[in-house]
């Protein structure tokens, strides 16, 4: 399946040895075995396993605790409530081997570990990480090889992790082209309950709403409330598991949440009360929009021009042929830098209209070369 | 531009005057325009006007009050907040035209227009409605002739509305390739609020707690925070005259997730407290997922899957040529009814999963047929 000779896998890559075969799991052997690593599968479910060997993902052979020297790496990709007490299970099972688990809350984990009784030597092979990436759909028939490739994967080492236990889970995280991320456990916790629970618990609540809408009314959504609802499709017991996995971090995020509602709530009922006296209310309203705007920009990725660091000169494209490559000989005869373009075109209207965005102190002078030109360049 | 004579044009329709040439007044030109109807257009801003004409959406030599007959119809495309004052002005300027306006909310500008002294033959000739319809970026850049087609057209004609004038608006919706869609303005004002203006909040409200976070966390933000968030670029100015406009109906539906919020946040700190014991808060996080599952299954539109009426079954379909080919045939010789059918596949994995969706009394006699011929099925 793999041209990758075995003698080229690293060695904390031996034996890997995968306890869960749902989306994460399966996905996790599909990469290794892609790169010529020995995986072996364990599962609960029948079913779960059966799917996973079939697409590929490794050997679900049981293995004999007998038999040294055992896994190296093993990688639990259990269900959040029993992620700690299968990671011990394991812990004990092979005295040598490594432990990591991927569930999307960690400090819950280390701590339902230390309360178990996990002694030191134990709780040093283990590392927790998390490997932020997923699909709407769970279980292994969504499971994909390439699924953490460009995305980030959280390793929470504690301080008394042996160093190479770290480097083993950072090595497995390598290799499936991930991007590691060094975090400690309850900065994970809360950076999650913000990029990724609450923004589940709103939309689930959003949706929520429409449960008593007429079918009339339901019938008006657009794309506004499919994109805020989509996660809201998601599963009761696994988000259970999360959310009570990382209560506190949540509750404070939403209880941020909630003193805003109340400030939209009353700027609400002052205008339902005096429409055009409560000027302040307003003012409120609109800072509830516009601080989303700034959390919004922060979030990485293309937003479609820059907001604030660049101008945007905005020019009429005729449609016939050439005339956007003689826009684009105009524009260089200028001299001009071109830091992004977009064009607005629909066919069969009588023209598009090209954003050419520059550097704010380079606008005006690229509206006025292109006017001298004959071009139809707006304000 | 159209080749449909100018004769085959409903009456309704024999003159139609747009005031304000954003995206959604330039996207009712240019669609009036490719039917070969007359468009007159006008706008406060010229930038917005000179764009608007040069895509195609009319002609915006100024109208002569003088001259009869007039617009046959008006279109106010103007601010939620100054669309009352329009429509006033323009029912004022031409004393034999229907005037319609496209704000996003309708009881408000009905009262407001009450509030003005309109008079009863003037109202008679005013009707609300609100195209379902829009872009992520405004303004006539993004207007298009198809932005309606499909899309649901909803109009309030009051009771006291002229039968003509309802008419008239109708057709121009019909023209459109929009969905008529007949409401009273509470109604509809009810149901924007749920579908369209607490998804904007909330979706502020999530993006807005990224502004304080670390930017090393904001960067673990996956697809499900991107698709909450989405809206959150939306425009404070405009967005603060909606809500303010339909501050009733919207405090009334963020009330409801206010006090869903209240329940979330008692069950975490009950986990907080004590993970183990505290049972019902489970079920309570349990409740507001399930919840969100039943609102969002009300949403029209493909959800992958039928998930309550039908039953899936899933068969490994080896990577080999003709596979697929095979299976279909296996199905229909055993006259089994396949509802709907999606195949999870990869490149270069060893086989893909094709799920058959059918009616569940039929899902046991499917799987039986298929093992029988050697196919991979799962339970």
């Amino acid at each position: 399946m793999s041209s990758v000779p075995r003698d080229e896998v690293d060695p904390a890559l031996r034996h890997v040895h995968i306890v869960g075969t749902g989306l994460i799991g399966t996905s996790i052997g599909l990469g290794l075995r892609a790169r010529g690593v020995f995986v072996t599968l364990e599962d609960p479910s029948p079913t779960a396993l059966a799917m996973a060997r079939d697409l590929g993902a490794g050997d679900p052979t049981p293995l004999d605790p007998q038999e040294q020297p055992g896994p190296s790496l093993v990688v639990v990709a259990a269900p959040p409530d029993v992620a700690a007490s299968v990671v011990l299970n394991q812990l004990r099972r092979w005295s040598a081997a490594v432990v990591t688990d991927v569930a999307s809350v960690k400090a819950a984990v280390l701590d339902a570990l230390e309360r178990a009784g996990c002694g030191s030597s134990e709780l040093a092979r283990y590392v927790g990480s998390h490997p932020m990436a997923g699909r709407e759909r769970s279980g292994a028939i969504g499971a994909r090889s390439d699924l953490f490739e460009g995305r980030p994967w959280v390793i929470c080492a504690a301080p008394r992790t042996d160093l190479g236990a770290r480097r083993a889970t950072e090595t497995l995280a390598r290799t499936l082209e991930a991007v590691v991320r060094r975090m400690a456990a309850e900065d994970h916790d809360a950076a999650v309950a913000a990029v990724s629970h609450v923004p589940q618990v709103a939309s689930s609540l959003v949706a929520s709403r429409l449960r008593e809408l007429p079918a009339d009314s339901v019938s008006l959504a657009g794309q506004g409330l499919r994109d805020v609802t989509r996660i809201a499709a998601s599963e009761p017991v696994l988000w259970t598991q999360i959310l009570a996995g990382n209560a506190a971090a949540v509750r404070e995020v939403l209880e941020e949440l909630a003193t805003d509602v109340a400030v939209v709530l009353d700027a609400l009922r002052a205008l339902e009360h005096d429409p055009d006296a409560a000027v302040g209310a307003r003012a409120m309203l609109a800072r509830v929009i516009a601080d989303g705007n700034a959390g919004y920009v922060r979030i990485p990725g293309k937003h479609g021009g820059g907001p604030t660091r660049y101008a945007v000169v905005q020019v009429l494209i005729p449609d016939s042929p050439g005339e956007l490559a003689r826009l684009f000989n105009a524009v260089g005869a200028g001299g001009v830098n071109i830091e992004d373009l977009q064009i607005e075109h629909e066919y069969g209207r009588l023209a598009g209209i090209a954003e050419l965005t520059v550097l704010p102190q380079a606008a005006d002078a690229l509206r006025a070369l292109l006017r001298e030109q004959g071009w139809t360049v707006y304000d």
